[in-house]
């Protein structure tokens, strides 16, 4: 990959007006990342509501994002299911439709089956299959699956497996499998609180929901550690935590769209089952968002 | 629901010709299914590499269940989308093609918004949406969220939600739900090892991916309790067990349709990421059937 | 072991005078539990809070149940120590103060080192040099460490490894143990909820929590179940549901001592750091105990 | 504290001659730990089997510990037991030997009673009884009860709570506790392949299994880190994950003790149940002293 494939990403929220996508609203979001420091944009991930989204949809958020964002950013898409068939038929028409690269979690449902040989050849016929370079999801928390280090290790061998996006909080699986992959490799934290601390270790940049919400701050602790301003670094990073945490762990994607509608972004509900914030949590955002000096009243 | 839901039903595997599904094959097994003493089947459900299949491929398997399935037999087709709007449309457009119940196991993806109450909500719109009733799927080993007793007894007294299948393997849990529910809320064990302590707790039968294989056994399972034969059926009980576990534990689904193979079924090869079954695996199927008077050889 | 050692066994609790253990009151619970239909006792095990106990303590807790237990009740004493050896040294102090076998759970605080070949030469070495027989204790919920079915099929072959206590409730694991082990190895059922369904299995008793607040309902639960009065044996079971629920799984010791308490018991209050019962959770158990006739106001 | 509790402290093994421990041994091993850089040491951890040690071994191990140490280095010691009451009388024992803090996790076998109100009340309890500071020890992977970083806050304002050693391998707990503690309060990273990023958000120093086979290399990583040498310090961080991983992960205890006898320590075996390495094992362990160049041959 090349040199531009660093930096941060804004794991991108779906609009919905009523029950339908919003692809008005969708479009007005990107439109306004394209004028921030953000290395590009993830379409459909977990931050997305993916799971809750049919092909169609999905499709046409992908067209919207390919339309929408500007040529210096990068689009990945997420394009995962149970299935290596339905995942390549799915990957392929996302990457037609103008995905750069497509990020795949390893399947899940069937989880004592799900042995390093069983990831390993999933991997394998995917990223042979796929039309642009795969990005490996590793997000246990929700599969339930770990794609562990020495397996990853492997799969960097891969000529289209092109990066791991690490939702998992476990900074030693990065320092495990960091020197083993080709230097091309790219991993991106997928965790708020740990940017910083895993650009230390050779992260490439970051997947981040809260970059959704906060795009300028987020690229901000990634330049700074660019340039070699530690100090300011760690400080920006832990004055970041409160807010990651509330968006990612506590609250989640109710949060993250809450917080959205309260900077200028078309945030709104999720669908059912997630639930619409409660009072005392919108109250929490509000004060997070302000303590970091983005809302005035 | 009327007197005939109890007994025994066969979650059914989804037989494919290469890399599509062989409605052919099928067929013939459900043909053969329909001439034992199994009250019905289960169709896309886990057993059925449900989670594998396109939409087409579901509507097409559950039309030929319905056409194959002889009139006493009932038939369950599993309907489970992460999002409520997306289950009820596939739960209403399999309802259309002759389902007479769907099999709904809850959302997980985000495991960490779960809650009781979330579950509440999700599971009372798809009843409320749902031609056809709903039956509760509480498999945690897969999913990652149990479906509480508690929750079981308040889902239980929507009109509309007419049972669970509880594949747990925790006993505790119909013993603390079933004196609470209605007293036509129907338990179906889905674990195939502990069917006769679950009868006599008061389950109306099974739901179990070993019967697809020995229809005929687990049958005379529930007839033996059904008439009071406890000594026979506790031995016939213990028997089945090795075979359950392996089908269901240890080797899972390949071993399923390793073993219809030799039992004269349409098995064949699950789809990807799913492994074949290695020899040394296949060798104890086979050690297994032989025990059980199931193989000639 | 002889034919006696079937039936309902009581888990003592501990009681307390102050901070100290109070042997007086230890002594009058079992002289009234001499009266009833158990066949033994328990002490030092998990309701008897013996992992906060010192060794002295347990040494006179073990020398007053033996001195107070009449003589056709059983002793059955917790001897777990983290190191085979330390074990062993203390099941044989136990065993020499009138402990007729030891109850021992598998090492757990190094999880990942845990294997089955570490836990076979555990319980071997520990069987090979106890002089008392020597039951396995699987309670995978503390100790996060379980003894699978092949492993306890393996262990039942020494010949002073006399049965296991499984609190685990997963009933097949009894189902999978139990034809393949001798016919005299004793398998304890741990989880009130399903002591019927475990007899039917070829379970010999039960090993309860709940005997030691409601011995007689328990023992009547079993007489049921051996003279053949299903349908009365399984009202009783379901009846006793959620008594066991609140006692071992929601609320725990403080709940199973304030019941002794209203019961005529010394109950009193758990160790630092179980917390005492709220005011609701009080509440509950009075109620739950009113609805078994246990209570007159 | 003193300015001095800073940098790495070696988590001691307790060797053993037979199936006694090994005082003699133990001396040596910390006079010759006295000549690196390390900024004290652990006695009782973890990593001492402090587990499988009677109260008797464990306070000759400390009174020879402090008999042993040098003047400079801090002397931090295990003080672990399921009760407060135990675990007071323990740590004030050790502490009379001559432990400048204690290190104590949270009770863990009632798992399910072990909410932050009980944690709460039980370390406060133990903070206010000890005569030295009490460090929080949270080691979820074996004891299955995680100190949250909220707690976390809470109970650093304790003035007898000094610290926490945090070996969960989660970076965020610190990045969130960090900022909210007193300026004092020390956080020691306790997994080896994320000290540098440890360091990076604030941690006061690392508390290594690790540092006890390699304690120079440990020590010059921390003073890399505080010299502002980040490129060779993360070249070093990355250099010492394999044999890290394979410490405390893969092989544990027996292969520290392995590494040690390669490096000129007493080492030796583990008790049971803890089972000696396997020759695959020794091999390993071997390549990896190896390619940091600490074996010759």
């Amino acid at each position: 990959m090349s040199q531009r494939w660093e930096g941060v990403f804004a794991a991108l929220t779906t609009p919905f007006a009523g029950e339908e996508i919003s692809v008005e609203k969708f479009r007005g979001n990107i439109e306004r990342y394209n004028r921030t420091g953000l290395a590009g944009y993830v379409v459909l991930g977990s931050t997305g509501e993916a799971v809750f989204l049919g092909d169609d949809e999905a499709e046409r958020l992908v067209a919207a994002a390919k339309a929408s964002a500007s040529l210096d950013k990068i689009l990945i898409v997420g394009a995962a299911h149970e299935s290596a068939r339905k995942t390549v038929e799915l990957a392929n028409r996302l990457a037609g439709l103008g995905a750069d690269a497509v990020l795949v979690k390893p399947p899940h449902y069937y989880k004592s089956r799900m042995t390093a040989e069983a990831l390993r050849q999933f991997y394998f016929r995917v990223a042979d299959e796929c039309r642009v370079p795969v990005i490996i999801y590793n997000i246990p928390q929700n599969t339930g699956v770990p794609v562990e280090p020495p397996l990853v290790v492997e799969l960097a061998r891969h000529p289209n497996i092109a990066g791991i996006k690490d939702s998992s909080g476990v900074l030693a699986n990065l320092a495990e499998a960091r020197p083993q992959a080709k230097a091309d490799f790219r991993f991106f934290i997928g965790t708020g609180s740990i940017l910083l601390p895993g650009l230390l270790l050779g992260a490439s940049g970051g997947i981040l929901a809260m970059a959704s919400t906060v795009p300028e701050l987020c690229a901000r602790l990634y330049s700074l550690f660019r340039e070699g301003k530690l100090t300011e670094a760690q400080k920006l990073q832990l004055d970041l935590v409160p807010l990651n945490k509330a968006l990612t762990q506590t609250m989640g994607i109710p949060a993250v769209k809450y917080a959205l509608d309260l900077l200028g972004y078309s945030g709104g509900l999720p669908r059912s089952p997630l639930l619409p914030l409660g009072d005392a949590d919108k109250a929490t955002i509000r004060d997070l968002l302000r303590r970091l000096n983005l809302l005035t009243a």
